[in-house]
C-alpha cells in the first residue's frame, strides 16, 4: 500500500506536460540507440546478421535473416510520449498472424525490475512507411524502454520521437545476447500477435536475460550454413528448435554433422535441443500424424547418440510445449501467443531445474547494461 | 491404453480411401446444414439477425450484426476430407488480428464428448472468394463437426465439400442457443487468431452448451435498440459486456433504462453483467488509466442499484479477466486468444459456482441435438 501511495505521489508530481500533439516531437535515429538480440554485431544494424558472409544461404533464408526478428532497441527516456516512424520492405503478408507482429513495433517499459507491456507501433496495412504513437500521457520519470522490431519484415529505417523538452539516452552500442535461439517458424514467431510474443522473447522476459532469435520460418533443416552461422556467433548457451522442419530422413542424415560442426568452434558451450511442437493438425489427419510421429522418433534416436558422449548437450522433451487442451493452434502448425507462452514457461522451468544452465542465466543477469541508474557509456544524444 | 489400441484399430480399419484431390468433391450448401449460435432465427441464415427489423440501428451496428460472428455450422460426416468454398464481403481488414479469424473458418470435431480442434479454412488475403481444404486424410468413421463462420466479415455463401462416396448430414434446422452474449469488441472477438477463440465460443466449449454472440466492436453503449434486440431474443441466460464501450456518463445515464427495457420482456431471465477487461493501455498512460478507472467505478455504482431489487441479476467482478502477467494484450485494448481463454475460464468458474446459473447450463447440456447417434430430424442430404 505504501508503495502504491509512493507511486501515485510520484505520478502526480510528474504529470505529463505534453500530450497527443505529434507534430513537434524530436526524433532520434533508432540505430544510434542500444540494440539488443542482434546475434552477430557486424553488418547493417537493423538486420540479424550480415548475410553476405554466407554465400551458401538459400534466397529464402537470406530474406528471413535480413529481418530484425527478436531484436529490440533499448533506451532510457523521461518523455511522456513515445512515437516511431519506420520503413519496411513490404513483401510478406500472412493470414495466420496479426500485422502488428509482422511489421509493427512492440514496446515494453521496466517497472520494479520487470518488463511491463506499454504500447505498440501500429503499421499501415498497405505500404512501407509507418508512423505510430506507441504511448502517451505518461509521467515524466526516467524509464527504461525495450522496443521490439517487426517479426516478419525487413526494416530499412526507424526513428524514435519524444517530447521536445525530454531526454532520450542510449545505453551503449549493440549488446551481446548471452543466449541464442535458432529454429523454425516456431522460433521465428509465426502466429504471434506482437513482435514480443515469440517464445525466445517471452523466455527472455521470464528469465531476465537477452535472447537472440535465429528463427527462419520453415527453413531450419540443419544445413551446414546454419552450423556456420552458430560457429560465428558468440553466446553462453544455444537453444535449437531444429526438429520442426526436416523430414525423418533429413534428421537422421544431418543432425550429427550439424552438431559436429558447431562443436568444432564451441567445444563445450551448452547446446539445448527442443522437441518440436505437437502440431494440432495431427488431431485428425492420420497421414500428417504419422509423419510427425516419425520425425519425433528420429529426433529421439539421433539425440541419444550425441548426448551419450557430450555432457553439455541437453534435450528438452517436451520442448515447444503448448499444453494439453489443444486450443493454442492458430493454423494447425503454429501456436499463437498462448502456445508460445506455454513453451516459454516450459523451457524456463527446465533451464531453472538444470544447475549448469541456471548458472549461466544467473551470471548473465548480473551483467544487464541498462539497469537504472544507468552505468552505461555516455548517451549519444 | 486399451482405448488407444481400440482407436488405432478403428483408425486402421477406416483408413482414408481418398486424399488431397479436391477436384471431385461433392458440395452441399452450408445453409442447409444445422446452424448454431444464430441468436434470432428469422432472416438471412448467414447473418446473426434480420437488421431490417431495427430501423434505429446505426450503420456500423447494422454492418456488424450482418456478420455471422460466433455462428457455426453443425453437421455429421464420414468423409476423410472436409473442404469449403465461401464468399465474403471484403471491406474490413485489421492490423490487430489474423485474417483466419477475420474472414476464415474454424473447424472442430467432437471426440470423447468434447470439441477438439480439427482444421481451418484459410481465406485469401485479397478478394471475396475463398476455397480451402480444412482437413484431409481422416479415418472414415462418422464424426460430429462444428464449423465456426468468420468473426469480422459478412458471409454471402458457403459450400461444404466432402468425398463423393461419403455422407454429410444436417442435424436439423437452426438451433436455439440457451445462452446469449452481448457486448463490445471483447465479445465480438477483436484480436483473435481464429473464429472459435472469442470468449463466448471458448466458454461454449468449456460449458458444453451453445452460446450466441451479439458482439459489435466498439459500438455497445447500451442504446435502446440493443435492449430491443435482447427483448426479441429467446434464451435461458443473457451475459453482457456492456461496460467496455460507454463513457462513465453514458453508463450512469443508460444502464438502468437498458435493464428496465430488457426486464419488460424477460422479467426473470438471469442477466449476467461482466466487469470490463483491464485494458493494458492503462499500464503507463495516466489519462487512459483515469478514464478506465472512472468507467469501472460508474459500472459498480449502477450495478449496485439494480442488483439490490432483482435476485436474477449478477455481476462478475472480474468479468473479462485476462490474468495478472499483463502479457495478453495485442494492442493495448484487446486481448488475444490467451486473454479470451482466461476470461472464459473465469466466467465458467463463476457460473459453475452459482447454483441458479449452473442449473441452466446443466439443463441445456441435456438437450444437445447433435449427439451421436443422431436423434435429430432426418438429414436433408
Amino acid at each position: 500500500m505504501k508503495k502504491l501511495l509512493l507511486l501515485l505521489a510520484i505520478a502526480a508530481f510528474c504529470m505529463p506536460t505534453w500530450s497527443a500533439d505529434t507534430k513537434n516531437l524530436k526524433y532520434v535515429d533508432g540505430t544510434t540507440l542500444t540494440i539488443i538480440n542482434k546475434p552477430q554485431h557486424d553488418g547493417n544494424r537493423l538486420r540479424r546478421i550480415n548475410t553476405d558472409k554466407y554465400p551458401d544461404l538459400t534466397s529464402r533464408v537470406r530474406h528471413y535473416l535480413n529481418m530484425p526478428t527478436g531484436m529490440a532497441l533499448r533506451f532510457r527516456t523521461n518523455s511522456p510520449v513515445i512515437r516511431a516512424k519506420w520503413t519496411t520492405l513490404d513483401t510478406l503478408r500472412h493470414t495466420n498472424m496479426a500485422s502488428i507482429s509482422e511489421k509493427g513495433l512492440d514496446l515494453y517499459i521496466k517497472q520494479d525490475g520487470k518488463w511491463l507491456w506499454a504500447g505498440f507501433g501500429n503499421p499501415k496495412f498497405e505500404g512501407t512507411k509507418h508512423a505510430s504513437t506507441m504511448i502517451n500521457d505518461m509521467d515524466t520519470t526516467m524509464k527504461e524502454c525495450m522496443l521490439y522490431l517487426p517479426t516478419f519484415m525487413q526494416v530499412n529505417s526507424i526513428e524514435i520521437g519524444v517530447a521536445p523538452d525530454s531526454r532520450i539516452e542510449s545505453c551503449g552500442d549493440i549488446k551481446r545476447a548471452p543466449v541464442v535461439a535458432m529454429g523454425s517458424s516456431y522460433t521465428h514467431g509465426s502466429g504471434t500477435s506482437r513482435a514480443g510474443m515469440a517464445w525466445p522473447a517471452q523466455l527472455s522476459r521470464m528469465l531476465g536475460v537477452d535472447i537472440a532469435n535465429y528463427g527462419t520460418s520453415g527453413q531450419q533443416k540443419m544445413e551446414q550454413f546454419f552450423a556456420d552461422i552458430i560457429c560465428d556467433t558468440d553466446a553462453d548457451m544455444f537453444i535449437f528448435d531444429c526438429f520442426s522442419n526436416p523430414s525423418p530422413k533429413e534428421i537422421h542424415e544431418r543432425f550429427a554433422p550439424f552438431v559436429k560442426k558447431i562443436r568444432s568452434k564451441h567445444p563445450s558451450t551448452p547446446l539445448v535441443f527442443l522437441e518440436t511442437v505437437d502440431r494440432e493438425w495431427k488431431n485428425f489427419d492420420l497421414k500428417k500424424r504419422k509423419f510427425e510421429n516419425d520425425k519425433e522418433q528420429a529426433a529421439r534416436e539421433e539425440i541419444a547418440k550425441v548426448i551419450a558422449n557430450d555432457p553439455n548437450i541437453y534435450f528438452f522433451e517436451p520442448g515447444l510445449y503448448t499444453g494439453t487442451d489443444h486450443e493454442t493452434s492458430v493454423d494447425g502448425t503454429h501456436p499463437g501467443d498462448m502456445g508460445y507462452q506455454r513453451a516459454a514457461i516450459n523451457i524456463a522451468e527446465k533451464i531453472n531445474a538444470t544447475p549448469a544452465l541456471k548458472k549461466i542465466i544467473d551470471a548473465a543477469k548480473a551483467k544487464d547494461c541498462c539497469k537504472s541508474p544507468c552505468k552505461c557509456p555516455a548517451s549519444k544524444k
